[in-house]
């Protein structure tokens, strides 16, 4: 499935392609999602699926050529859209996305950001689970791919950047996150504002505009705090039902809850930008419904857009372990 | 300072001593804290106070018999005390405790376990940040002390087991996370329901009694869900003075507002338990209050009333790994 929005100041619209197949609940979700922001689709039949416990090696062996989520991939590589929306299963997409597309150069390993909402605004963390384990090399490509994410979305000349780590001190903390700090300090790149390490309190108060770690860390983390947020969210409803005076303030207090509700909710933060690729993918949630669906697709659009890949490139320019190695 | 407490089906008291001078409030919180709980104190005047950002190996060489924290641990190990209570810095007190009262036998490293609030009561998750990086054998010893603490704390005769991971499927997740699960799974130990691996959502759930990791991701989980909880309590506050309605709401429901308050108070569960040495030891947060302060002492006394040590002792006579090791 393709999708076109045009927008006014801009004369070449964004082409979407979107795996109609992925995700828990498939074309249910993905075309009314897709129908909340189209302006014309057009329809590929594909008769190969790739289920959401498909193991990487199995969907590109299976999936090559032929299955929903290739073909979105695909439409990419061969320049017949813009950038790619899949529900898929991760490892799948992101195993698809690499044999299809290609890393780019002088990038080792893509990984997953995602708009982490804080209480500043919002920050981009990665990676938040495409790859287990990051050296000091990763970690800031990493750190350079955020900061022209952050550069898109947040429209900054030179994003803030943390290292993700278990303390503040210099003292502390695994050596490749020392390592790539020293480097990310010593390098002083003009694009990217290094401010040293963040703790994981500091995802939430928004501390720096990106957050940099590993991917089995990232991904614990960023479910950590989906999961905290239900828990809480879940104890305030609880507590509101619980009286009768607490019922009677829920009622006068409704719309305000209802803020608080639209503030947390995860479909809002949908999207998951797959780093390092020659081309513009995007995982939505396997769960989310035709809204959060929409959420995902607004990233691409908002990738594909602004150039992510071009800022990317330059920002590759300036890379100082690309620059030493 | 020395604090007993006594309860009438106990014959023996508790005797706790406190690490008067830890902490970013020292005795200004300490005094006041133990005085909430106690029954007689015996002061002993120290002229050495580890800061909170000393090294740990400075800690010990400045402090090896003579600082307030090591004074306190001290009186563990010469059994004039039944556990030590510090705010003092995390790695300059196990450190003390390391060298001061050693590790268990089989045990090759002390982990830190913490009490996280779930949807469904309590879990024990460790290590949350005593040492980076784990094998298999460190998360299944790991596993072992998590499920006594569970015993004990939650008065389980098998308590649920997970392993923090990137996935549910076995497919997923670091080589050593999968080691550990397999030795646990197939050793299907008396005192531990090992239930496979669970992820960062599980631990807002409370899927299962203990949830194990390593030091550095667990670290990160923890202060990732702090940080998330204030995040919420803010977004909060702020929905709830922004209309007169709100406002209003908020005054009938006050008495739920502050049953909230209560339940996400993080004083509540201050106290993380070092695990695997040879005598009782619990790190309050460094920053916290007098109440704060008060729940680790109540953690601490707990731990040494039940027995911690001997439950760990009796459990690690199964341990799968020191068996075949």
């Amino acid at each position: 499935m393709t999708y076109k929005k045009e927008q006014s100041f801009m004369p070449k619209p964004v082409r979407i392609s979107l795996d109609a197949m992925g995700g828990d609940h498939g074309p249910s979700i993905v075309v009314p999602g897709a129908a909340l922001l189209k302006e014309a689709t057009e329809l590929r039949h594909t008769d190969i699926a790739i289920s959401m416990d498909e193991k990487p090696s199995q969907a590109i062996r299976m999936g090559r050529g032929k299955s929903s989520m290739w073909r979105a991939v695909q439409a990419v590589r061969d320049g017949e859209a813009d950038a790619a929306v899949s529900a898929g299963n991760t490892g799948a997409l992101m195993a698809t996305a690499k044999v299809c597309l290609k890393t780019m150069a002088h990038i080792e390993r893509p990984a997953i950001a995602c708009m982490w909402p804080t209480m500043r605004g919002e920050s981009i963390v990665l990676d938040v689970g495409a790859t287990i384990g990051a050296d000091a090399g990763h970690l800031v490509d990493m750190a350079i791919m955020g900061s022209a994410m952050a550069r898109i979305v947040f429209d900054l000349e030179r994003p803030t950047v943390g290292l993700l780590n278990v303390g503040t001190e210099e003292i502390k903390g695994i050596e490749a996150v020392k390592e790539a700090g020293r480097i990310l300090k010593e390098s002083n790149l003009p694009h990217l504002d290094y401010r040293g390490f963040v703790e994981g309190d500091d995802l939430g108060k928004g501390t720096v505009d990106v957050v940099v770690t590993e991917g089995f860390t990232g991904n614990i983390a960023l479910k950590t705090a989906e999961g905290t947020a239900k828990q809480i969210a879940q104890y305030l409803r609880s507590a509101m039902s619980r009286t009768l005076m607490a019922k009677i303030g829920y009622l006068f207090a409704k719309q305000a809850f209802n803020a608080l509700r639209d503030k947390m909710d995860p479909r809002k933060v949908n999207g998951g930008v797959f780093l390092g690729l020659e081309g513009v993918v995007v995982k939505s949630h396997g769960g989310t419904d035709d809204l959060g669906f929409a959420s995902a697709i607004d990233v691409a659009y908002d990738m594909a857009h602004f150039e992510l890949m071009n800022t990317i490139r330059t920002m590759l320019e300036h890379d100082p372990v690309g620059q030493t190695a």
